[in-house]
């Protein structure tokens, strides 16, 4: 790989998500070389993802160009390079366009989805982890309306009109929300040739209830405003099969779709190279309590591919954006107190809370031992995720859309840019 | 095709473009049923459509959902299809969702590239005619700075950063300046590590000097303020063939490029169907005085498929949004007349003027005798554009995007949403 020269240690990033940004933007650079990777040339902020699913906010409002974001920063280069081997015995990585040495290596490369093990779902499933997933979501929605506009055959109808998102987590039971806003109130307007009382929305949740990592009096207030937007919530049901539009289950419900989106779950994913004894419960890769995985002495990981088993998490960290930025930022601070011989305390999460958003108005929020719902709890959900957003013309025109679907009701542009086409989950 | 059933007499309109959009918009639907079909579920802007490839806007500042354009219209329907043929003798469309009966039918299916027969053109060039077009070039030409920063081998690092576009009309100046100003002020902020001085822009015209629509003094401004951007204008010059990253012309200049964008011309496009005794220069179909297709009743065309030749334009009228935006009026006009028996007078093109930007502050306009250039210029042009800019949430987007581009110097979001696939022009 083409890397300017330096006589600085090398610390290489692979992934550019809330963790390995943070460790980019950290690090004391007048100490290291930084070099990031990236399969894409943009971070995404993927908790609004479910947004761009439903028409509510474009591509651009939730991804910002990583160049832009180190723009300032010296010693730091950013190459949109995918990673396909770690060779830690020679500290050196394979990628697409090279090889590459490291001093210190940072495996922040996230998750991707868990099928356990169904082929037909894996197959067949729309997916909700990348821009292009949520783009391929809206135009196979919005293009199944035209569709069913067209069609005079009532199964083939419904087929096309019933939406089944498994998982009922916050990505699914958000995106549930938003879909039957959508349905309910945006487009009647647009469609007034088309019943959009035929539409169905079925959130399917494994568990015994909906949002299970939050208490269960916000899952009851979850599941309430879901079902008074006309969203039918299932729990203890585990869809087994997908294939020819039908969905069976481990019960006797069968879902004839043409739409099932899968949120179920997510495995740490990470280029090959790691010895598999280090590789623990879902998929991920099992660090100390400095976020280095056991058995290295310069290969660190962090986020949703990194387990670190405490005793107030035996099952390790929750795969959480907070829990990346925060290893992001102590995994930088480790490095910089390295460089000057300091020692630093072992990494602990600070939990802040959770939340998740029912549509216009509505959201469940928990914190430090309060717990909201409502107008006000959707109002909290607004401002941190606009905080959150880096960017500051990102926040402004989330901002705009926002206030403008807010006054007039109407959300976003439903442009189906390109058709929607099945791809074979290669990231 | 499944349309309400309606005693009106129906009028089918194929193509949402400037033409299409205002019979379906003006059309007394009172009087008639319309049906308003297009490829796209968006009516495109295609003026500004090289600011998509030039990253200084995003798809869905010019692009606006047909359905909310027709919202508030009674007896009017529009379908997501794409029309393969017309039987005149039965009145009858055959789409891919199914076929329909006319009263009378619009054909404005507007125009897509000339390629002149070279078939390496048609291969391996990219085009500017769809919003697929524009991000096609978008992902091409970023990507390719980033292979570039990986690149050793200087004549490979050329090719890819060798920007050849062939034609110049406004489509081929706006483009090359657009990047121009892309390359040398954006950038190089974002690629500190790349010699962006190596990027080459070379614009290809055919006839003895580019924006030939225009006055010589426009002209001769044009090139003045491209060759002060650092963009190379070619003039009689023709590409003749591209293959293997070698373009090559009429004359000993040879281009060795990644990156061949050809805005070199378009010709009709449209259904089959139509007595080709009546389709004329450029593909277009021969119409008089009142749009309609000569040796037909109940035929029409608009647009850049409609050729009217008069003694002002003998070769036809000009191939021009504010020619299309007319006739769809006139036409709309004409049948609201019919359904009074009313008499309409044959259609006038009212010349407006014509103008073309380059760059941040300079552009040329032409209107009754009057003729700027310069920052008065640049504004007179963006003032029209953003009235003629339908719907009032992508004005506002567009506005502020501009306002924050001319204040911070720094043009929108560089994403490459997807990577860039070479695809057969199939639209």
């Amino acid at each position: 790989m083409n890397i300017p020269s330096s006589d600085l240690p090398r610390i290489v990033v692979i992934g550019a998500g809330f963790a390995g940004l943070q460790v980019a933007k950290k690090v004391d650079t007048s100490r290291y070389q930084l070099i990031l990777l990236d399969k894409n040339n943009y971070h995404l902020f993927q908790p609004l993802l479910y947004q761009v699913s439903s028409s509510g906010l474009e591509p651009d409002s939730i991804a910002y160009p990583i160049r832009k974001v180190l723009r300032q920063q010296k010693n730091t280069h950013y190459r949109l390079a995918s990673v396909k081997h770690i060779d830690t015995s020679t500290s050196q990585i394979t990628t697409d366009i090279g090889r590459l040495t490291y001093d210190k290596l940072v495996i922040a490369t996230g998750a991707n989805n868990n099928f356990f093990g169904i082929e037909s779902v894996a197959q067949n499933a729309l997916t909700m982890k990348s821009l292009t997933d949520g783009l391929n979501i809206r135009s196979k929605l919005l293009g199944n309306y035209e569709k069913a506009l067209n069609t005079t055959d009532k199964e083939a109808k419904l087929s096309l009109m019933r939406i089944v998102i498994v998982g009922g987590g916050p990505t699914g039971v958000e995106l549930a929300g938003a879909l039957a806003e959508l349905n309910n109130i945006i487009l009647p307007k647009d469609f007034p040739d088309l019943d959009l009382s035929m539409t169905q929305i079925h959130l399917v949740e494994a568990a015994p209830r909906i949002l299970s990592s939050m208490t269960a009096q916000s899952s009851k207030k979850a599941t309430q405003a879901l079902e008074k937007l006309g969203v039918s919530v299932y729990t203890n049901m585990e869809v087994k099969d997908y294939q020819n539009n039908i969905a069976t289950t481990n019960t006797d419900t069968i879902f004839r779709t043409d739409t099932l989106i899968w949120a179920a779950g997510v495995k740490g994913q990470f280029p090959e190279g790691i010895d598999k004894n280090r590789v623990g419960k879902g998929n991920r890769i099992v660090a100390d309590g400095y976020c280095r995985v056991k058995g290295y002495t310069d290969v660190y990981v962090l986020g949703d591919a990194c387990l670190i088993e405490t005793d107030k998490y035996p099952k390790g960290l929750p795969m959480l954006a907070a829990v990346a930025m925060q290893q992001g930022k102590y995994l930088a601070q480790l490095f910089n107190d390295q460089s000057k011989q300091k020692q630093t305390q072992p990494f602990e999460y600070l939990d802040k809370g959770s939340m998740a958003t029912i549509g216009r108005n509505k959201a469940v929020v928990e914190t430090k031992g309060l717990k909201f719902s409502g107008i006000t709890a959707w109002f909290v959900w607004m401002s941190v995720h606009l905080v959150l957003l880096i960017g500051f013309r990102n926040r402004l025109v989330v901002l705009i859309n926002w206030i403008w679907n807010y006054v007039r009701y109407n959300n976003g542009l439903r442009l189906i840019v390109r058709p929607y086409k099945k791809q074979k989950q290669i990231d």
